[in-house]
């Protein structure tokens, strides 16, 4: 007995760290897995009420459905309604909107075609009945599948030639005669418009989400995202960090790369916004597209500002009098062209053209144009520093040290005047970013 | 009768006029949009073989629908095969697999959730069985939705979520009792079981597009554009386009443009390859997710040629001489970095390690030292040819013009240097995709 205890006492003891290690590997998990969870929800409370308006319009069509006495005309094919609402009720109203009209349209033109189809193929004689059936499937099956490859059929009518082929396969195979086929037709299409009208009062009555609305606070965070990051990679370049912490200035910086990879999301939400009517500022026929130029106007500044970043990290070897010079000139370009950007920021948030834009931009200007002449003049300010210590030197060797010593070996300041002339690039592309917001304003 | 003539004559005229322009316009976007269709298909054959698919899969499930006879077990479920074929049938297997494995997961625990909330409906009371079930109903699809917006539920399970809240619902809410409930499930499932299976038998035998092979071939031609890219943008910049014509020229420097813009496709592709089973030299468990790192990589070195590419513009003002010498050393520097990309892209191609990348790597290390070289050793250079006419001149202004003329204004020089930091930075960021590379061959 006294052999045995204490190699179970190593068994138990082996067993409790193992439990301990895999419940707690499982329990952090979990535990992660849920906090994550928890700041997606509190991040952004509309995605939870998005849940809510799913769980209620889901609810409200059940009833449809359960409640079969009170709807017995529309039979098993109530399903239909239940059916709609899952698969069309999407976050925004745009494309809520977007998949309602093309699964109603889609859903009539393929019937009406199955419905002729079938008329021909009942016509036909009972041999070539399924050779007429057969082929037809084949044909439009095929073709919708090809025209949801053509850019702009996908871009907008995808979800419609997908409808379109499952209710021409689903019709034109149909056992039915067409007297039967015709009813049938118009009890779908009659639970089609319940499920869809029901999506569309749910998602524009209940705190509605416009595509429109995103674009445009997309649109606008993302300037102030670049111009916030465009700042704080010159300060950390210059290291005048100011009274922002270190953390703080990371991640402003980090501000760009939103806008780099937001591409997919504006086309997406253009998309869907111009299916949308008349909501706040917005009226039905908005300039969508325009907001995809400024954001490939934002784009082209984020590229540059992706390549200023990297020059962040080589140290500056330039001499400090250089440094100096030129940080303040940089520093002050950086600062106006930011100011540039928030005054943009403001003018779409506000949707109203801003008297400053010009006065900014004149000044943004001044800057860049400071910044070049400080660099022409650069030679000249280093040699005026330099040129005391020639004076105790002999006469005759003034002039050599002097045209050696006050060549700055480019080198040096090689990471100093990319960051100069990436920075007048910047400058260079704000205006196009300008020229695009005016493009949208008129 | 003789008025009436002219002005009939116009009358027919201005019609005759009408009727070409606003045929001509419809005409002329009819063939123009015919074109485009045909192009898309002449240049993807793959495309159309994918609509044959789907046509062929829609007859061959049709079949099955229409010779109701022979599988009359199915009854009016059959429909639930040609509905499964039309919306689970994708381009790619991996997304085909993906779709089939979500749908008959989803389809599977959501149909027996249902039928277990419907035995405790059932055993509640006739009054509180509508409470429960609106309840269950209410909660199971706010959470599905909820999921959704999780960014990993999103890219893998998205579908299956969807068709979680779907069946859920129609099988919580439907009329019947658990018996007539369990034969309902048990059709509906094989039902679904031989659209799936019909699914991936079609989209694995006949020609199939795995999305494996397809992100593959993606990063490897972007990596065989950057390279063009790199490569004629420094051609370009030194005007030394050999034997290449313009056109050829912008086209290829447009290159790194398609390798800024596929970050989407490289994620869709990634998440739809990792469902695939083992094809031609990838495993099952491949490492996808190197593809993305890599593509990435690509893509800062891409960002790093947009900006160089903005250079290009800028006119060269800098002495011959000195443009002469780096325009060497940077066209030495640009084609030794093509060599390394283009070594890489056979590298990943092959999927065999090249014994000549180290190699090229060195030599693309030279170069950029080389020009690192020339670069500080540029005032030296200047000094020598203009060191010539000094001579000329009395000894005591020796000194002073030389200094003076020997310091390139830096505003001159400014493009060039921009250009040649930007080269050295794109080779350092070559140097991070060898990296990603050899971690994905290792």
């Amino acid at each position: 007995w006294k052999n045995l205890e204490p190699e179970s006492g190593i068994v138990v003891k082996f067993w409790l760290r193992f439990k301990c290690l895999i419940l707690g590997g499982l329990i952090s998990r979990v535990v992660g897995f849920w906090e994550k969870v928890w700041d997606i929800g509190v991040g952004e409370p509309r995605k939870v009420i998005h849940c809510i308006k799913v769980g209620l319009a889901l609810c409200i069509v059940s009833f449809f459905y359960y409640m079969r006495p009170l709807y017995d005309d529309f039979g098993g094919n109530a399903m239909w309604a239940v059916m709609t609402v899952v698969v069309v009720f999407e976050y925004t109203v745009g494309a809520t909107l977007s998949k309602c009209i093309n699964r109603a349209v889609a859903t009539f033109l393929a019937g009406a075609l199955g419905v002729g189809i079938h008329w021909v193929a009942d016509h036909s004689g009972n041999e070539m009945k399924p050779i007429i059936l057969g082929i037809s499937v084949f044909l439009f099956a095929s073709a919708a599948t090809f025209s949801r490859f053509i850019p702009t059929v996908k871009a907008r009518f995808d979800y419609g030639a997908l409808i379109f082929i499952l209710t021409f396969s689903l019709v034109s195979v149909s056992g039915f005669r067409v007297v039967e086929l015709l009813e049938l037709a118009q009890q779908r299409l009659s639970t089609i418009a319940i499920g869809t009208s029901l999506c569309i009062f749910v998602t524009m009555l209940f705190c509605p989400v416009w595509a429109g609305c995103e674009l445009h606070r997309l649109i606008h965070q993302n300037m102030e995202k670049l111009a916030d990051s465009l700042d704080a990679c010159v300060v950390e370049y210059f290291k005048d960090s100011g009274n922002l912490s270190e953390e703080d200035l990371n991640k402003k910086i980090q501000g760009y790369k939103c806008v780099l990879n937001s591409k997919a999301t504006e086309e997406s939400l253009s998309n869907f916004a111009r299916w949308e009517p008349t909501h706040g500022r917005f009226n039905f026929g908005h300039p969508w597209k325009q907001y995809l130029k400024l954001g490939a106007a934002l784009r082209t500044c984020a590229y540059c500002i992706e390549t200023l970043n990297s020059c962040i990290g080589s140290e500056i070897q330039a001499p400090p009098c250089i440094r100096e010079n030129l940080g303040d000139k940089c520093l002050k370009v950086s600062s106006y062209s930011t100011k540039v950007l928030k005054e943009l920021a403001i003018t779409i948030k506000k949707m109203q053209k801003s008297s400053k834009t010009d006065f900014r931009v004149a000044e943004m200007n001044f800057a860049v144009k400071e910044l070049r002449d400080a660099l022409k003049s650069l030679p000249s300010h280093v040699i005026a520093p330099l040129s005391i210590p020639t004076i105790e030197q002999p006469p005759e060797g003034k002039a050599g040290p002097i045209s050696i010593a006050t060549v700055p070996p480019i080198m040096k300041v090689l990471p100093l005047v990319t960051a100069v002339s990436l920075l007048i690039e910047i400058a260079a592309r704000i205006g196009g970013i300008v020229d695009a917001v005016e493009e949208l304003a008129s």
